[in-house]
């Protein structure tokens, strides 16, 4: 059976490490080539030792000849350029990074600090979250995969919202393990300042939220006047875990949400409704994202709680939960691992 | 200088333990007697060897003679009853337990799942948050001490509620640290399970809902079918986190806010109103509580974010400060410390 | 192609539902039953969310009739009595607990304080370390699972002491994290007792010791009158860290340890050898063991570090990599997992 | 009462800032300045919240007219040039680098890659370990405050030195918390990496090698083919365990040896002998030092295991209490916290 040629480009982030982790148990795919520019020359495993067994060297620059399909898990606005280079060159590319998840292209310069260089492209790539984009991203060549606040956002409120079950006056209260920020150094990630501390930030809006408001608007009308996103950092290395609060415009009781719930993602490898609040330690390292859906009944809110690892399922197991999709595979290979536990 | 004779009655939970940390520095106390079933006839200093210099022995329970002015760190129900049989005696008693902080007597069999066994005493207790409640507590001879989450929470909202700035429809998202569940073995506070875990609980309504609500009340008019309060455990020993949600009323500016929190706080020794959210790292082993007044514009809500010690001025040290109070002392005696950090 | 059907004895503790994880996905076997007394009856996947999919119902006691190998994760003395009743019934065993390590009968009454109940088999189990016993494991009904500590003291110590390149006047200091000490409560793995915070224990003989020395003398002539064996609890989940000191008898440089070392786990799947002090991290959730051989020339001793982790390589994963080698798989399947890392 | 005004150089690392929260808590001196090059201009607590009420502005350099005591918490031989700039202005100077601890300047060289460029000075510091040098802190102006792990190793092995109990083939294994690593930016110590993860480093020779063997040789005759130290980090904010190993020369059991290490302690006030293995957590945030002197009595070798908070007695408490000696003050003025628990 001939295997798919892969590209990881920038693999010395917490990304691309966790893609390389996933891809190199994929039967069906091969890490043809990796890049990282500080690490260029090395081979993988050596720079990398708890990659065992992956010796390929790291380049410095991604070949378009070497691979059929590239993932980018580059810095905001590079990626937009390499996406664009190595689409041009007739390469599937999923980008895990922010540069073409938002369809307004006003929105960059907003939320992100530049003016986009290839506007045209955004609206040629998917959303890649599979749970609302499937079929598109079956036939897509070019996929944004989904910021992994807006992951755990989206899939606790999606069915709550599809239904009609709430008004959009909402408010996410997320918390993230430190990994989310990333391999690149800095106070708050620095360990004797962020252990043993919790603390909310950006608290006059993250980036990713008009991420989410564009996905929550896709599913029913809201409005960014609405919605409260207010993320939080955790003394964890893994996890979010998203509180997301509602007001119920039924008489919907906690049974009916279960069953709503369920409904709605029976069908779905990755999502598990669960009838009592997740813990993210329950979804460490898997491609899982369990979702409660509580009621505060004296106040008639709905209280739905939703936990993934946000490299997996907030990243690198997303994207390769597109890639299956969009090369044909079983929609869970190379994603099969439980959680690590405990 | 003669110094006041202190007993407190469970030295061997956290709360209790926190209390002989604070009052073992208090130049105008002596701890003249400690009990704890479980480790009665050894010295304190055995038992707890942080506890260094304290050689008094455990007693198995509460002398009244020793003392005239009674801590009691008590499991709930058997506080309400010790509180009783002090008092009897004539003694002071700062309850660290929640049997005497809801005014309303049949809250209990709700929430706590007893008959209230000494209801004439409910109305004698002052609630012991210095902040709204000084006067009274200065005139006290029973303070009710109030819970970690309620202490996070009231100081976080009581400025915008007094001034009128929000509606009282309010989500108090909260996380906190694994003191806060007591010494007590439990699976969720066994290390392999917490460790790299978040997770909300009690969703389905805390036992610190109703003192909550009662102390919003007071503030402006709320009620229960409005105030929704969600607790959540996070990977740290200390440390409360919480982030309130309101809806701003008026045309007010973070500025605005800002000032009105700060003048709020203006006179009070341990709350100071910070211009970026804070971290609960700031305040380990204080007394301190940092408020953020924050604002989504978009949205028009307020964000109030709060962190304190859940062990210090969520517990040990709030009592501390109403003996203070009660006793004519400093506010601060005994309160000094810095917090350590990292 | 059919499968090996398999049981798991007790699969509620840690190493038990590691198992779990690990030969689920395992191609070659079937998870065909699981016991676990506090939970008989739930589905495992209810009773362990984290185990997605397997919906096996738990039993209360283990059925022979239901599999043909069983992995026995109960606590030491009834793992004793339950292999030799499965035994008798013509089954494989493979046991992870203490009972069938120590060939000398007399050591059981001295360290695990109760006198062996089925001496007569102690001689048919073979000790379940690949790395120095694959013959015997791959033709062995009953194989005696290592313990975490002497796993990874034995795979740093075994090249040095095989040729002979230091004496037998040995210190091993080990560092664990907490899902070592299992799931069964205490004070010691409270959150909050264990948390930030670094202990010796068991300074005056840890039950490993004997195991330890038994293994170490069958690689030259060691005595239990010149091997020290001191464990630590360190704020981890899961992770050991052996720091293994010794004295060397010749003029070997790192090079050659280096050589020596590399040369001797060349065709291990499971030993890496390393060129710098290596960290648990980068081994966490795969059946890994890196080994440096380093060296303190100013006194020449060998300081040879090795890192496991202790639920996978020190427990479940090795236990599945005998398993491989008696039913005849490849001897990593189901193992290919990479490390977790962040 | 006057006070004495003492001056902070580099208060925005950790043990600058330690010293700040020490300080402000001694009755008999003055903060009177303190100096910082990147946040210069800023209000002490404007840029450390924690620091509650220290509002001094902090300087760019440190004027010697405004102190008459300087602590130097600068990095290695910037320290050196520091400390010879004050004491040529008639200040008393206590240095928390290394700069001043060895006596010999040739190790400077060898050991930190610098000629050291004030080698006159060398013989004038006191090595400011009090246990050690009481007398003649006393009558110090320039103090070299120990290293964290010198002082935890130096306390542990002292009593078995000084009597002669152990011959000098000794190997010190010592645990770390990350905040020795200091508050610069690091992968090693990014949360992420550190996180869930335990490492030796430095096994080819640590830089507080020669201090230990400088202090050790001063208590017995001991030269550096005959001492191993081995650090090693472990996740956790604050706190160094140093496990220490003997060989026994004489046949004193487990109760000789504790009385003997009490009776050298007797009259320290931050030395205690406990009876069974301590814990880091016991003296976080606290000056103490709790040794245990265990004995492995199959092998006789001694092992000696003390903890200290690496930022209080491995460093700011340490120096605080050679202040007091300095100055005449209490020996534990201002250090009578007790330990933060849990």
């Amino acid at each position: 059976m001939t295997t798919v040629k892969i590209g990881i480009v920038n693999v010395t982030g917490y990304a691309g490490m966790e893609l390389a982790r996933l891809l190199s148990s994929h039967s069906g795919v091969e890490i043809a080539c990796v890049t990282g520019r500080s690490a260029a020359g090395q081979k993988l495993n050596a720079f990398l030792p708890h990659l065992k067994g992956l010796k390929l060297v790291i380049d410095s620059e991604a070949d378009p000849e070497k691979a059929d399909l590239f993932f980018l898990a580059l810095p905001h606005r590079e990626s937009a350029l390499e996406a664009a280079r190595l689409f041009g060159r007739g390469k599937k590319v999923i980008d895990l990074s922010a540069d073409f998840r938002l369809k307004d292209p006003a929105l960059y310069p907003e939320w992100y600090g530049f003016e986009h260089p290839c506007k045209e492209l955004l609206s040629r790539f998917v959303y890649g979250l599979p749970e609302l984009y499937r079929k598109q991203i079956e036939n897509a060549s070019l996929v944004a995969s989904p910021g992994c606040y807006p992951t755990a956002a989206i899939l606790a409120l999606a069915p709550a919202l599809r239904e009609g079950l709430i008004d959009s006056r909402i408010i996410i209260d997320a918390k993230s393990g430190l990994s989310g920020a990333g391999r690149s150094l800095s106070l708050k990630s620095h360990y004797a300042e962020a252990d043993e501390n919790v603390t909310a930030y950006a608290t006059e809006g993250h980036r990713h939220l008009p991420e989410i408001i564009q996905e929550l608007d896709g599913l029913t009308d809201v409005n960014s006047s609405e919605i409260t996103f207010i993320p939080h950092l955790v003394p964890a290395t893994r996890g979010i875990l998203a509180t997301c609060y509602g007001n119920l415009r039924t008489d919907a009781s906690a049974a009916d949400l279960q069953e709503l719930y369920s409904s709605f993602y029976q069908d779905e490898p990755f999502v598990q409704v669960v009838s009592s609040p997740p813990h993210t330690k329950q979804v460490t390292g898997s491609n899982n994202c369990l979702v409660f859906p509580g009621i505060d009944n004296r106040t008639r809110r709905l209280v739905a709680v939703s936990v993934i690892d946000n490299l997996v399922k907030g990243a690198a197991g997303q994207a390769v939960q597109s890639m299956n999709l969009m090369l044909g595979f079983e929609e869970d290979s190379g994603l099969g691992g439980l959680a690590l536990y405990p």
